[in-house]
């Protein structure tokens, strides 16, 4: 199938640049991926997608590569939305709903943009890649790393989740642990481009990630019956994902796909250990300043600058969103709050914003009638290092005190 | 919608039992769910299907439940398939695909079955359940009874993988560790039904799992456009999910969808440390001997006496299948190679089919044209215990060294 990419866009000052040869950033800053949406409004129709596998590639006219192009796939399906009266009840409101990325490859969302990213980088030839990672970026950089039949470095601060740290052994990444910050993580990938030759896969350094995300928005568009939520809230560390879901609006929007032209209020969910967009956001500046000794339990939103930050910015500011941090020592209780009252599995970054729903309905800033979706970007099975957990031993070598079970 | 359920059936002996009450074994084995198939013939066409959501639940005919019971639901999507180009060669086998059931909740296959139990039981106004577990069944069961609103008992040998006895706390059910294997956890269950009062919810011992897992089947033979594939191989333990799938295929094969009526050869693989099945398949038994001292490292193939043996081996010896052991020592250089070389992360009990496909093709069993498809049932990511790995450390106080990295 032939791309409808027109071009690529410099998110900072508009320049219009090639997308037939590799890029990565423009004046320090990211790149969009423009398509010609005029073309796609003549070739694709909504019920031309009726007929398509259920898979982030059914939306491929609005995706740099489509499955004609033997593209390297993990079997990267629709996730599922689902309903939270139990949880929803409790804060007052009627239509809440988590949209579970854990049914991703690798277990998580991070599998949408590494897709696209590995993809793309394989047909411009690339044969080694890199990515710092305190989370699950390097798990899944790593694993379609393989799949493509390339070499993968991956760079991880010490204290990173253990399975994340695992996954990237298992799928035979070359993986070093830093005793220091993702950002001594990023100049060591920044820095080896000249000295080993790798591509940098780094969060929006190059401009295909954010296509990937784009397709949470495009499947939340479709679940949603091409009416758009009210209200969605999402975990926020380098950004990706809100500024890819933003954009798969506008061009749906653009399309004439979205009923009433409804888009949905974005809210930026940070932990107060490290809120630089909040920070930001509450100034009312497009830029963010970085937060000195960030710290919060969810590593994937320990994120202290993003390179993305006006665009995460501007998103929540366009959509009538808001930018919120929330109290660091909540995120573990309303993690097992989420699992023991919905039977979901969340990780601490997806708490996070259980939290900041609990703060928005307080705050009066959620009507009971809403359609809110909270985005689960991983299981709670990533993070068994989260929290310390004892069990009651049986020694069945004596009877059986039954009383010590029923309690 | 009402059930085309008619009744339930001993799988001993035929006996017919009514499906309007709760039930559990006849004779100490376990029951059949036996449905009306002309009246499901009369009122669902695979076209039907088309319009349907894209999780287990399309096939609501063939279910005891539907959607419209309002079933207590985490999202069970249709899992992918996904091709292994590069592994298949390997063994001179040009179409061997991986059915990836880690995309499902709790991150296994044991969804399948437990999302079903747990509705049947609830229906049936049981309050509180309880299973032993040395998998992923714990977690899956904890989990649905959460959604639930039950109270949930879940019985591990004290070895059992870390993030299965993880997501039993975190899904809040009562759970304890036994200084014993699987069977030792049974007897408690068994005998708790009377101390506590719970529902027992092991493999076999109700009727519903059975027909969960049998969805395996049902999306195989759609996914493969209604034409079954030749050969599945298929990690046993208990072995419900490949009693489920052949009775998929059969009831498939009496609704005529299946074309030629073709049905794939069932291979029961184990790991030679504990492999029951494999023994009574090889001495041509329909039941099997319980192992004394059982060992893998694969724990949810650690099964040493499964209620169900003769259902496993009829289903085996019907499809013109075998039951295979393979030698345990290989299992976690397989999953590492699976993991490495398709980019597919892939349970310890995948890796013995895995070493199973290479004996197979080495014998000639399996022939290079075949269609042949290996179970994943759970992701690696939920294994981190099973192998000591190491990470080469960067101090970022001092200069970076290439030369290590690139090493």
């Amino acid at each position: 199938m032939p791309s409808f990419v027109s071009n690529l866009e410099s998110a900072i000052d508009g320049t219009v640049l090639s997308a037939d040869k590799i890029q990565t950033l423009h004046k320090d800053r990211p790149l969009w991926v423009r398509y010609d949406l005029d073309k796609i409004k003549r070739s694709l129709q909504i019920d031309n997608l009726k007929n398509r596998p259920h898979n982030i590639w059914r939306y491929k006219e609005l995706l740099p590569l489509s499955p004609e192009d033997s593209v390297i796939s993990l079997g990267e399906v629709v996730t599922p939305i689902i309903s939270c009266e139990k949880l929803g009840k409790k804060y007052g409101l009627d239509k809440l709903y988590i949209k579970d990325e854990s049914s991703l490859p690798t277990g998580s969302f991070k599998s949408r943009g590494l897709v696209m990213a590995v993809n793309m980088a394989k047909k411009f030839g690339v044969k080694t890649v890199a990515i710092p990672t305190a989370g699950n970026a390097g798990g899944a950089m790593a694993a379609y790393a393989a799949r493509a039949g390339m070499d993968a470095y991956v760079f991880m601060p010490e204290d990173t989740p253990l399975i994340n740290k695992f996954e990237c052994k298992v799928f035979g990444a070359k993986a070093f642990l830093i005793n220091g910050l993702i950002g001594d993580c990023g100049k060591i990938v920044r820095d080896g481009k000249d000295n080993i030759g790798w591509f940098d896969m780094s969060t929006l350094k190059e401009p295909y990630r954010i296509e990937g995300k784009k397709t949470m928005g495009l499947e939340l568009a479709e679940q949603f019956n091409w009416r758009s939520p009210d209200v969605i809230l999402y975990p926020t560390g380098g950004g990706t994902g809100l500024i890819g879901m933003w954009k798969a609006f506008n061009e749906l929007d653009q399309l004439g796909w979205l009923k009433d032209g409804k888009r949905p209020r974005m809210v930026a969910v940070q932990s107060d250990g490290c809120c630089p967009i909040v920070r930001a956001f509450d100034a009312g500046e497009r830029f963010a300043e970085p937060v000195e000794n960030p710290y919060t339990i969810a590593s994937g939103i320990r994120v202290p600058s993003a390179i993305g930050d006006f665009m995460i910015l501007d998103a929540v500011r366009e959509s009538g969103g808001k930018a919120i941090a929330v109290p660091e020592e909540k995120i573990i209780d309303y993690m097992e709050l989420t699992a023991k009252t919905e039977g979901i599995s969340i990780c601490p970054e997806t708490a996070a914003c259980v939290v900041a729903l609990e703060m928005l309905s307080n705050e009066g800033w959620l009507q009971a009638d809403e359609e809110i979706v909270i985005f689960n970007t991983a299981a709670a099975q990533k993070y068994p290092d989260i929290t310390e957990i004892k069990f009651t031993m049986i020694d069945i070598g004596s009877p059986i005190d039954w009383d010590i079970i029923r309690r």
